[in-house]
């Protein structure tokens, strides 16, 4: 019986942005692919899309992006009964969850704060753990390598601005523990690797900046090109790996 | 009446580390020193020894890094009542504290990742509050400024690795913080700064290194000459001011 | 009658390094290839080869690294008679060439610097602006873009070391121009990218390194990765391009 | 016969600049300042007015910032007859010359390439050679140094943008070579640092912006108050050096 590969991702929003891209993509790729969300309406729909495209996906809500929680969620992968025959193996993890908090500093609560924290650096150490400790199990595939973590990074993880203190706390942190997990597990033949999203998507959600806006390729990014960056990491074999790349529209200004 | 300007530190550690050398610094310069951290005995130790000098310093003991009671710290300051005549003025805040966590990834637990979040990033969040809050109601100094706020940074603000996950998350976090600060408040005259300390500071505890290691001022950092980094900072005069400064000594490899 | 895209790559050192590896892979993925470098024996033995495998390439041997004749070859280039039918478009270019120069301080002479800044800079400003010219004549591809210009960086783009002043220079120098280019032609949907490489790559000449090493995919890179690595950013559409990606073996210590 | 510290510095602009000043300030904390430029009219306004401040500076000027004459002025230093008694024991170099060149990239000649590359680069190097070498004779002082190589650096130092192209690879070189040199020298007490100078400093030239900005010291470096910085560096000890920091006005957007 054989073993499929496993794609993790937690974060899907609207189920219209770079986690739920990233979903489809590595589900075509013939990934089974389990969706980590707090919504779990979106996440039931975005795996009904997916199976009834062919793919093979499940929901497993989280509660909260609480460590324990975010953790024992790769509890409930492994117990997973896919429809499907054959074990999975845990390959590609992508922590794309996280809040954005936009404020002036002042307006910053103690609330905002440690949602940051929780959601953008506790929640992505525990997402880690998961992953490593499932990755360690894995023999080397044939680009040698027992696994990917993706983590979504942001502008705000490079620089902090007038309004972004909470965020880019968080931003940064994640950034911080992607570069040490990149050199702790480079060694282990687990590849890390940190995208820095320096521009607005396209999603449901952003489509109210108007029809100019979406209809403009140049000037906002598209959630299925920051996913194929994704599944282009995660085939880089293990003689050159990028730990860092930024991804922005053509026209951006930075 | 007259008004003294008021230096308050946070992080005091043994008494023999950044902190306390920017106390005694502070107070030598005619600052009201506010002793702040969370084991009492060392504040009353400094504090007297501050006092003994002739400078004026006072103990303001944290049950801990929490964000409530951090920012309490600020009222029981201003509440005070100093020994001399006239009312204080807060003029430089230095957030010295924060807790380093050395350990490889796996071994890092929740509790770890929380307490490196909570004092590296959080309680800098309030304490940054309190001082731009009482910043905000001072008027212009000579230097064209109504406060600084300092930050001690380390090698892992700026680079994570091996064995820092968790501190460096909390490092990283800080620096965002001091940068988004930075930006923000520069324009209503607050200087904001952060020194990344990439080196081994002599105190009390790092002397069971050896008397080699000890007496070689060329491979490990004087607190003393880490404060006069942070008094020149502090009279920077408003047209040359730095957020970032890296401080190591001569023989460092880096 | 069609226009076939064109890649220019500059530097091929022995044919078994980065620009080789990447004129065989855009050779097969349809491009006409223009080989420029010093050493002209190199360049006929890798146009020889890519065009006994089907490819259709050119040598274009530069006398030296010298301003005017770097430009001019992209005058030589746009007269080459291909074999093939049809006229070509340039649409890659990369910039490979340059010169390490690795010695104590002390040790660099007046010479080694000009070599350095010449080969490393003053070359890639006059092979950009050949790039750039022709990019602009180009028509929007299904991609959104007019062209893609490819840099080859180093660690010593990023970071100066002991016996790197010569050649740090040079690549931080290369790197200024890589980003200011990308700002200024991302407007005219022309991509500028550049990579850094951060570990010693398996050719020929790296090869006394010895068995042990040779056969280790873990701890050097692969020349035909990294020019993987070129197409992935070449094919990115212009909803999200990379300015900047690391690249390095697995168990590379950084 | 006591031996005198000096101070060399090349770029002095018309006087009223950042070299001018530190020339103005080290003179008068006691330093014999060895002043290097072009425009021999500014070098002997400039020392006459040293001078009769109860100074001592001598004017050196080059032909221009080829590698030999820059490097040639040290022995012209070494070689001076000063007025008052007592060698000379050159203790701080600084370079401040360097040529900004901003246009388009397509508007870039060749010229000016070269011009930046040598202005920026090629005479630092040769700038760099003679200090470095003077310092070495040098014992320690009381601060544990053998000397100070000061580079004056600029937002172009870091960032690349799209008029900067020429003048940032000349400045991102200047700051490769001065970690290098950092690097490297640090272990013979030998103290290299470079300022991000961010902003625009208030001279005779930049004057033309008019009343409102000269008087608004908020908003625009005084080079004096960069000259005060350039003192607080060379006088850090050898626990506690400083490679790179930033100065910038207080408000300063960045």
């Amino acid at each position: 019986m054989s073993t499929r590969p496993l794609f993790v991702v937690a974060g899907i929003g609207g189920g219209s942005g770079t986690g739920a891209a990233a979903a489809r993509l590595f589900a075509q790729k013939g990934y089974r692919v389990a969706l980590v969300a707090r919504n779990a309406d979106h996440l039931k729909r975005l795996a009904g899309e997916i199976n009834d495209a062919g793919g093979e996906a499940a929901a497993f809500p989280v509660e909260d992006y609480s460590y324990g929680a975010t953790l024992s969620v790769f509890d409930d992968i492994a117990a997973h009964k896919w429809s499907s025959a054959g074990s999975s193996s845990l390959r590609v993890a992508l922590w794309n969850a996280g809040t954005g908090v936009f404020k002036p500093f002042l307006e910053v609560t103690d609330k905002d704060i440690e949602t940051s924290l929780q959601t953008n650096v506790t929640a992505a150490f525990a997402f880690s753990r998961g992953a490593v400790l499932a990755f360690k199990q894995n023999e080397l595939d044939e680009r040698g390598k027992r696994g990917t973590l993706l983590f979504t990074g942001a502008t705000a993880a490079i620089r902090g601005n007038v309004t972004t203190s909470a965020f880019a706390a968080g931003k940064f942190g994640l950034r911080a523990l992607s570069q040490s997990l990149a050199k702790e597990f480079g060694k282990e033949n687990i590849h890390v690797t940190h995208a820095i999203i320096d521009g607005a998507i396209l999603t449901d959600r952003s489509s109210s900046r108007g029809e100019a806006w979406i209809n403009n390729a140049d000037v906002r990014l598209d959630a299925n090109s920051i996913a194929k960056s994704y599944l282009y990491l995660v085939e880089q074999d293990r003689s050159a790996w990028t730990w860092e790349l930024d991804l922005r529209p053509a026209h951006e200004k930075w």
